[in-house]
């Protein structure tokens, strides 16, 4: 759509602005159906953003939005919206907020609860400055039970400056909101105890004002010149209830299934259905086992998991760190968490990895789903970190099945195994067969006689390895070729059977400390030729998942050529 | 002291266990003024402590310690008063709960705001296992602005189980206490708005019980057992108002000086004067520069920073991720801000160092102390990671300066770098040269002839490193010496240069993931000879450094044998 002028905002009248409120969530939901992104959290938000462009004067004015999946309004109506067919694609418009887009950026988010702390630094570094202009918070009550949202808050005194937190409540993280900021939530829209309520906010120095029809203009248009006005005085909370999906019955009957659409529907399989299928049949059994997950039970595949046993699985919450101590005591008092996550929101709790978990070693499992580059959704959601912060952990072993059977059979090893353990794997691949294995045995794929071995981690790495297998042997020769399924411990026995002159890694990963670099450790100052391939030291924007890997240091292309060198130099 | 058995506390009289409590605070002080140790904060704690074993019953009852500093008490009721005078030494007593010590010690801590978590986690598992106990997580004030703490508090509900916490207010962390939670509980201590505040607690599921003379035994023992009585239906937060240093009036007076105390006077400077004294000197000229620290203003040397400039220097209480993220948009705003931080603590903001630092590559500034091993306070607070968990990071800078003098040096190249950096040092050290340096360049501290080449990061290696190279000299030969100042980025242009054939590379920290392997990664395949040193992948307990340090990887008898043969082979 053509790009829409800050004055076509400014001056529209009531009706014109909800025409235009049409026109976008129009735009939204055709984009969205085509590129995929998030969807009913943006159609939620529409009257909201457009309201917020209308009273206060963007980029003077600066806006975070956290978590930022939320912003597709935002950019439509700040000179992207011609180049809003592009979102989500390779060197298109990102579908979180990017400083490097736009000016009307000015903070990048992607993962929850940083809204508040990031918008109090803007506003401090404006009060330091001398300078004027307004600083809004744009938050979802899912955000609102993350620990660090609470420690902005904390800080809103300390720090002595005025920011305008709006509070967008639409009941929802991916799944609903839970707990006991929930209810506080419940209570101010049901009205019960309002003095007592609002004061609460005042003592961490907030004036709370509430917009309990959020989707509506008439109502959001006063409050927000309101909250303009009292930010002269105060920080202000503005507690605005909206509907997830707004506009689009079953989006709005079904948002956490519409909370964020993949570009194409899947034709594999996903990881997430295994995890809950095997953990159910698991638990069946073994009265042990428990499941824990930070506001993501649906799309960690649990939901089954989660019906059948509901004493005995957990969802926090946005609580990466909460969840984390969580299993960490469970374990220590003999049960077996299972702890679900997307890889880059484990990296919220390093910390608890370390000491809780493996510092007291202790049978947690987690399971990492969205390991390795994921895509679209950019840099902060490219889970090609966890084997390097994960590798240097005493204590955890860490598996990377080639496939969902492969999966299957290293979460039937986990249920008797006495450590923390990591497995990693993609959003979806191959069903695969279900083998016995044992934690920390690599498996040959295939032996062949010549000097060259390529060590394989995941079904990314995996596919490719056999894609140049392939090649090799249309050419007349081979390598041998071996699924490096266990990052650590490394399979020390097979790795000193292996004689080869030449060695290639291939890793869904960053280069710098994963599993190429535990080779290059174990086989150093043997006189070995090492090829290592992972990810160059950078953060991979978003784009397609297949096409960024090879940019960013998987290329199949590169790898043969490497391994036809290796084959000439003998 | 001699052991003290369940029924002494148990069976005793008012008046004997005022006398008890007289005993066990005399035995702490004279213990930590003998082994050095946390001070104020365990005198603080005595008659709270006494009064739990009095009531409950322990090891069938569960307590988490948060942080675990405080429970000096607790382990000299618990058998192991024989022992004590053998804290924190290598082989002793932890200065924290160590699971692996006593079966009353049901959870390890060490950082804040784990322990309601925990506590959670243990009542949980003791709910499906339909056992019967009690738990109680006994949590200072200062741990209460962590947004761990507020994860767990909103947990409650979605757990539905109950504990007690027990709140100790101080009005401390190991700087005062601060911001909006602290108000809130100075308001309960003050009586005002008693209703509203109390119902606070209740709506996430907590009956809230205050005692606001938390010293006197005759005030603790009937509210305990209220409590105790009220755990029945609910879970209790029993808000105990104690004296930090409690019986030692210079403790009581200067309770963040007397928090922890070192085994013997430190006969070298430390650090952190030195980041006071540059920060100061560079935010004269430079306004652009703010400094930010987690409640730990005064052991980071940045008191004088603070009073010198109150606008513009943030304690933001223990909340490690808010200040990192703070710390990125001041930064995204056109500050210059200085974050400082123990090397263990910084593990908590490790999602916010990768995207909200690093992510949009802005010039945060982090000032790492205590990094490498630290020795006495043991596994939590070794700071021997993060050269692994940063070196992963794009974007990142990393400094390790050889001494004082070139912290001195890369603080001041800091203030114009245009990235993030990070720069990490020990507690203490020599004073040293202040020489102009470039961010990622090198230096050769010796030249030789030889075919032998050993780069050493930071203090501790450069030491070992000249302890080696004389004695080398005295056998008459020697090695070339380079002090590898940057982990990353490398010196590219010297490591080039250099053609020797063996390589030796030290480091204060784990082998896997930190310098070694950077050193490995860029010689590969060039048939040189390499030995690194740096920490076996295992968690390092309490001890006198040195000693760790040698015992774990860093030996300088094995390192001089390593060179010796490298010399033999030629």
């Amino acid at each position: 759509m053509k790009n829409i002028s800050r004055g076509e905002v400014k001056n529209a009248s009531l009706k014109q602005l909800k025409n235009l409120c049409d026109t976008l969530r129009e735009e939204i939901f055709r984009t969205v159906s085509e590129c995929g992104g998030h969807l009913s959290s943006n159609l939620g938000v529409v009257e909201l953003t457009v309201a917020l462009h209308r009273v206060f004067d963007f980029p003077e004015d600066k806006i975070v939005f956290d978590v930022g999946h939320q912003c597709y309004t935002h950019k439509l109506l700040s000179g992207r919206a011609e180049l809003f067919h592009t979102l989500r694609k390779e060197g298109g418009l990102s579908g979180f907020p990017k400083r490097t887009e736009s000016e009307y950026d000015c903070y990048d988010t992607g993962h929850a609860g940083t809204a508040v702390s990031a918008a109090l630094g803007i506003a401090k570094a404006r009060d330091i400055k001398g300078e004027q202009f307004q600083v809004i918070a744009l938050v979802g009550d899912g955000s609102f039970n993350n620990g660090l949202i609470y420690e902005a808050l904390n800080s809103l005194r300390i720090l002595n400056t005025r920011i305008l937190i709006v509070l967008n409540d639409n009941g929802m993280s991916i799944s609903p909101t839970v707990g006991g900021t929930h209810e506080l939530l419940e209570e101010l829209k049901d009205g019960r105890a309002p003095a007592e309520n609002i004061r609460l906010f005042e003592r961490f120095g907030l004036q709370y004002m509430g917009v309990y029809q959020g989707n509506r203009l008439e109502e959001l248009l006063p409050a927000l010149e309101k909250a303009k006005e009292t930010l002269r005085s105060s920080s202000v909370l503005l507690h605005v209830v909206t509907k997830k999906g707004q506009g689009y019955p079953f989006c709005e009957n079904a948002p956490a299934e519409t909370h964020g659409l993949s570009p194409k529907p899947a034709s594999k399989k996903e990881y997430a259905s295994a995890l809950g299928e095997e953990l159910t049949k698991l638990a069946e059994r073994d009265r042990r086992i428990v499941a824990v997950t930070a506001a993501m039970t649906d799309s960690l595949g649990l939901r089954g998991f989660f019906e059948r046993f509901p004493d005995r699985a957990f969802d926090v919450g946005i609580c990466e760190e909460h969840a984390s101590v969580l299993c960490a005591s469970l374990a220590g008092r003999g049960l077996k968490p299972y702890y679900a996550i997307y890889s880059t929101f484990l990296q919220r709790a390093f910390d608890e990895i370390v000491h809780d978990i493996c510092g007291q070693n202790l049978p947690v499992t987690l399971c990492i789903d969205r390991a390795g580059i994921t895509g679209e959704d950019g840099e902060t959601h490219q889970g090609v970190f966890d084997l390097s912060y994960l590798s240097m952990i005493p204590n955890l072993a860490i598996g990377v099945p080639k496939d969902i059977g492969e999966f299957r059979a290293m979460l039937r090893a986990s249920a008797n195994y006495p450590g923390p353990l990591a497995i990693r794997y993609p959003r979806a691949g191959e069903e695969g067969e279900v083998r016995d294995l044992e934690i920390g045995k690599f498996e040959i794929l295939h032996s062949n006689i010549s000097n060259i071995v390529m060590f394989a981690c995941g079904e990314r790495c995996l596919k490719l390895a056999k894609d140049v297998l392939k090649k090799a042997q249309s050419e007349g020769f081979g390598f041998t070729l071996v699924n490096a399924r266990f990052v650590k411990p490394l399979d020390t026995e097979l790795l000193c059977k292996l004689k080869h002159k030449y060695i290639v890694t291939l890793e869904d990963n960053v280069r710098c400390g994963g599993f190429g670099d535990a080779i290059d450790r174990f086989y150093l100052n043997e006189g070995r030729i090492i090829a290592n391939f992972g990810y160059l030291d950078a953060f991979i924007p978003h784009g397609e998942a297949h096409s960024l890997a090879a940019k960013y240091g998987l290329d199949s292309a590169e790898i043969w050529r490497t391994v036809r060198e290796f084959h000439a130099r003998g």
